[in-house]
């Protein structure tokens, strides 16, 4: 695995937990499961298998010093700047050149910066088996099996069986699905053919960029001058697609795989919902986090407060969210939780809405 | 009306619009309704029928100086302290004594120093009719008409019609029925003999004293004590029964008389949902106060902030009582407000809890 490096995504804002996850303070530097970092525990869930030269972070200029900050034992070189957000498909297109220029055989791990890991050493196992996948020219996709018809993922139809690697099976994948409406991922679920898409993916540098050059060809240009000369990037950046590496690259590419990694403990904690589930409830099910809580009928309920101790007092409340930053108080029932961004998209046209942001 | 005084009773701590009153912060020195604390506006309403030198305020010690700063132009030796809180008995009781050592023939209205009315020179006639009333020696008491079946008021049942005085018609009250359940709450409002008792008194300190004598007259022994040492109040008060007017006195008492004094406008705003109904309310029926609300999906919300600006952002409530002091976040149906008593009952006896109390 000398030439296996990891690309650790860390430059999304995040919206989906606000107020708790801010423009300034995304969700990959929030202790959101104890007193470590997202971020952290991405990195540290690595260093089994990448030694930590070779564990990488693609992240915006604005993040990288509160990143390195919370990880000072990666090198400085190993952050990878993008001038400005550009969706995901720049980012990974950023990292490949780097490691291409710095190890023409590079074959890198794109993985994501603020999801949760039940079983690190699965996770480890399914990297190692999803290299082997990749050394022979896959663009390999990390799929999970879906517990129910989430309208919030993309999912992957699952092909031609390409064999067992390291206990894993990898399958030919022939169809990128985007987000779906709810009867749509309904069909998903049911036909047993589809895995969500975890947004990870392990790839030779050569070969991801060959994808470039070919789906995104007025992109590569841009590549390649910055490949000539990386001090350029900020001049040119302004001519980077704002897109996905699923809609640019994936859901037209050549030879992609995709892995079933069951049985990590994924969760993406992509709503106050998915972080509910990752927390232990007291006896009523309700979880607190960082206040007193004085209830009286009150069941299933998460309250986050990270504005300062104040006693939160509920009577009859059940499966509701209140989150208590200081400037913000948000109140919503658990299953709209990801209504947020449409506070979050209201506070943006806003006037004097940014300083919530 | 040369012999006639108001009393108000204003040594209530008041628990039910919790967080915002608080023992330091009853409500009667809150500002509900806008500039003016319920106090202020429960002596401006009377100023146009008493001088202010006979407007006297019964309360205990710990918020007299408060609520005389409050109203500067009343004269300080117009409060009558209680030395601790004892129920609304021993408070009349005391306001009594002191009015018949000032002026034997003094005519008293109790009245509350919390309530809202709409009608003030409505009001101010009621009083004026009432004492017409009193000075036969009844003890008049002012009824409220019905608008719901409410559990949390007591009820006064009509009888002989008195007399019609200055436009007010006055009846034989025949019963004092005490906060009931809900079944007779509806009987007690179909039947139309029934008034919602206001808690606003009228007598004569002669009469009402001589029923102390009589139902209480261990109480009354002490009574005289005060009456010919008054500095004596703090040594015999530990001995004063907790007991309300209404249970002490009224129940049993003879020659009461009941005016229904409808069309006030009257709300004893004794829980959010009273004072909702106080407050004007935005396209969305919603209620913000103290604070910026961003909402989605959110209608008949009463936001109650007071704890300095911050922005609540909802999503998919309605009919939801939010309350920000600052140290004490409330979140509540609105049906179910008048359930904060329990939970200061809870306060009450849990360790650290009288902080938030």
């Amino acid at each position: 695995m000398d030439h296996y490096y990891a690309v650790i995504m860390a430059g999304g804002g995040g919206n989906r937990l606000w107020p708790l996850s801010r423009q300034d303070h995304p969700k990959q530097s929030l202790k959101l499961l104890g007193e470590r970092t997202m971020f952290q525990l991405s990195v540290e869930r690595l260093l089994p298998l990448f030694p930590v030269d070779r564990i990488l972070v693609v992240t915006n200029a604005a993040y990288a010093a509160d990143l390195n900050q919370q990880y000072p034992a990666l090198p400085a070189e190993n952050f990878i700047l993008e001038p400005a957000p550009r969706g995901t498909a720049p980012a990974v297109a950023l990292s490949a050149l780097h490691i291409r220029r710095r190890d023409p055989q590079g074959m890198l791990a794109c993985l994501t910066a603020d999801h949760y890991i039940g079983d690190e050493a699965r996770f480890r196992a399914v990297l190692a088996a999803a290299a082997r996948v990749a050394q022979q020219g896959y663009l390999v996709t990390l799929g999970i099996a879906p517990l129910f018809p989430a309208t919030g993922y993309g999912y992957i139809q699952r092909g031609q069986r390409l064999g067992t690697f390291d206990g894993f099976e990898a399958f030919r994948a022939v169809r990128f699905q985007e987000k779906p409406k709810l009867a749509e991922a309904e069909a998903l679920v049911a036909d047993g053919l589809h895995s969500w898409n975890s947004g990870m993916f392990v790839w030779r540098a050569d070969r991801i960029l060959a994808e470039f050059a070919r789906q995104m060809p007025e992109f590569y240009k841009l590549l390649l001058k910055i490949e000539a000369d990386p001090a350029v990037v900020a001049q040119v950046w302004d001519d980077a697609p704002n897109i996905t590496i699923d809609y640019g690259i994936m859901e037209n590419a050549d030879e992609v795989a995709v892995i079933p990694a069951d049985g990590l403990g994924w969760n993406d904690i992509g709503s106050w919902e998915s972080l509910r589930d990752m927390l232990s409830s007291d006896g009523s099910g309700n979880i607190v986090v960082g206040s007193e809580h004085l209830g009286v009928d009150t069941t299933g309920v998460l309250i986050h407060s990270s504005g300062g101790k104040r006693l939160i007092a509920t009577i009859g409340l059940s499966n509701v969210v209140i989150v208590d930053t200081g400037d913000v108080l948000l109140v919503c029932p658990r299953e709209r939780s990801e209504e947020v961004r449409t506070l979050v998209e209201q506070l943006r046209k806003r006037a004097g809405g940014g300083e919530f942001l």
